[in-house]
């Protein structure tokens, strides 16, 4: 028989995917019951949408806090959950889920690593946040190979004619960092304006100035290459007029988006790209596979972060009968509870 | 044909009964759309168990607040319904419900206020906090005549035999303030130890030391009385022995005690004392009606605040097709619609 365990598989109780506001709560939730947890999100940090999309914006429908930012909600709730020490797997997407017990999983991601868990936990939002790809006919053929959306290592561009093209923090904060060390860089962006902190635009015009990056105004129309290397892109300026930038790499930053994903192939029933879920333990149409969040679908449901908060405190307790299988689970409050106290590090 | 309206009868959209976490919130997401409404109940402030029974003990399980006191919670609910102006009845308890149209109800409480809504909300918790009352046997007759668990004038004191029991703030309390007028004052407690601020407690002890009160250590056993009229009381000593106290009148101050109270009289579906709800709006078995918090049961429930909030947003979107019969509603989160923030008033 072939024996698929190594000694590298990750053992735990509860996978949770998806490191948003609902998956960082579900793990409270979950330790209270002394349920262990790991969880893993494609972005770099905790958090997700509250993170990535309005981490300085205000909320202001989270339960007894009138106003609150995405940032500062993030950092309550990992304060909160810290007694539990949650394990974080970021910069990783969720691939393969295969059902190796009743329930027990066996979970793989695109960074290679592999999961043993009583059950998983999709806390995914609105899916994998994934770069936004700019409308140029053939581009895939490109990607990975001469055009990259992230910066993993910044000397593989050593030495490189590189092309950055966007107007927001992530363009011009490479522009910034990759200057110094690309052979040649042009940052290209549709309009004059930035939406990016006004210190790093005004340090780019100063390089500009300086004639040691070119910023040109206008947008990538088309791609010349070979075998997924890229020589040079077709400039169209706002004129009309077009003209070339030969080039080793393109970096197009123009931000994220959100996609289903790898979810759509896990075996779960959908609706709408959301997973159906029962109301009164959040489970999925797979036994021990539950979605809580924004990404789950119910009737009456609405897509509110204090919603997920709800649905994740409900799934706990049907998981606790997974994971203990022969424990009785006895409903304790925080507030009077010792023993809780105690997983709290309070009393 | 006989009106029962009249001019004082309070005409509003929503009426919550119970200003508890849980009816409080229901007010932030009837706010949002447009929806007005009133609580009642029967404490003489908001915040229901959180202010009652745990105002100063802390709460670690109210998502993205890894602390708060009951009252702190209930302050930040406060401030977070601010802009939509919640009319609070306070010390009153809701009695009858009557429906007159489809929805509309007519809602009387034991103050004879009268209420005109288009939807009710049941965020009432346990139920009525009423007074425990004494294992003493024959004590209800004499109940509101001469047996009081509360003080609403302390006039009608002035010059009366009173004896007080309990060993809380509430004994305490009332022992120090109706001394002065009392002909003559006895305050029971079963020990010598007391759940009442030290101050209150050093202030009693020094009028007992000046002679101007007694303090007595035991229980009433039995009361000798006609016509609800009691004369004397049989107290027990610790010791087993017994003697007489002369009164006129016996405040007994055993704490608060949860009851279902009218609700069981509304004609809704209940379950164990609790309130059938369905899942997608947490309406009661009786159109309009609606059931959120500790008060309410379906399958999964847990007697989470944070479940509560859940189940007051859901409920809001249905409320609205009530209220607003022709206007169709928008999804729209506090984070990006200025029409939201202009009702916060933060826009």
């Amino acid at each position: 028989m072939l024996d698929t365990t190594n000694a590298s598989t990750i053992k735990t109780d509860a996978l949770i995917i998806g490191a948003g506001p609902c998956g960082l709560f579900a793990v409270f939730e979950l330790g209270l019951l002394d349920i262990k947890a790991h969880l893993i999100d494609i972005l770099d940090k905790p958090g997700g949408q509250c993170a990535e999309l309005y981490p300085e914006k205000p909320i202001y429908d989270i339960p007894g806090i009138p106003m609150v930012t995405g940032d500062g909600l993030t950092k309550g709730l990992l304060e909160q959950i810290k007694p539990f020490g949650p394990q974080f797997h970021f910069g990783e997407m969720v691939q393969t889920i295969e059902r190796i017990g009743d329930p027990l999983f066996r979970v793989t991601t695109d960074a290679g690593k592999v999961f043993e868990c009583k059950v998983v936990i999709v806390a995914a939002g609105g899916g994998s946040f994934q770069p936004k790809r700019p409308p140029i006919p053939g581009i895939e053929a490109y990607e990975a190979k001469s055009v990259y959306y992230a910066v993993r290592q910044m000397e593989q561009f050593r030495g490189k004619k590189l092309l950055i093209a966007g107007g927001g923090d992530s363009a011009l904060d490479w522009t910034l960092n990759l200057a110094p060390i690309a052979s040649h860089l042009t940052l290209l962006h549709r309009r004059q304006e930035f939406r990016a902190a006004p210190d790093s635009v005004n340090k780019m015009m100063a390089l500009a100035g300086e004639g040691k990056i070119d910023f040109v105004l206008g947008q990538v129309s088309s791609l010349e290459g070979a075998d997924g290397q890229v020589s040079k892109a077709i400039v169209k300026r706002n004129d009309g007029s077009n003209f070339e930038i030969a080039c080793d790499a393109i970096l197009p930053f123009f931000g994220l988006t959100m996609k289903l994903g790898p979810v759509a192939d896990w075996g779960l029933k959908l609706n709408d790209d959301l997973i159906e879920v029962e109301t009164a333990s959040f489970e999925s149409s797979e036994k021990g596979i539950f979605a809580i969040g924004d990404i789950n679908t119910y009737p009456g449901k609405l897509k509110l972060i204090l919603c997920g908060f709800h649905e994740g405190a409900l799934a706990a307790q049907k998981i606790h009968r997974y994971v203990y299988p022969d424990k009785k689970l006895t409903f304790q409050y925080t507030t009077s509870s010792t023993s809780l106290q105690k997983k709290l590090g309070v009393a």
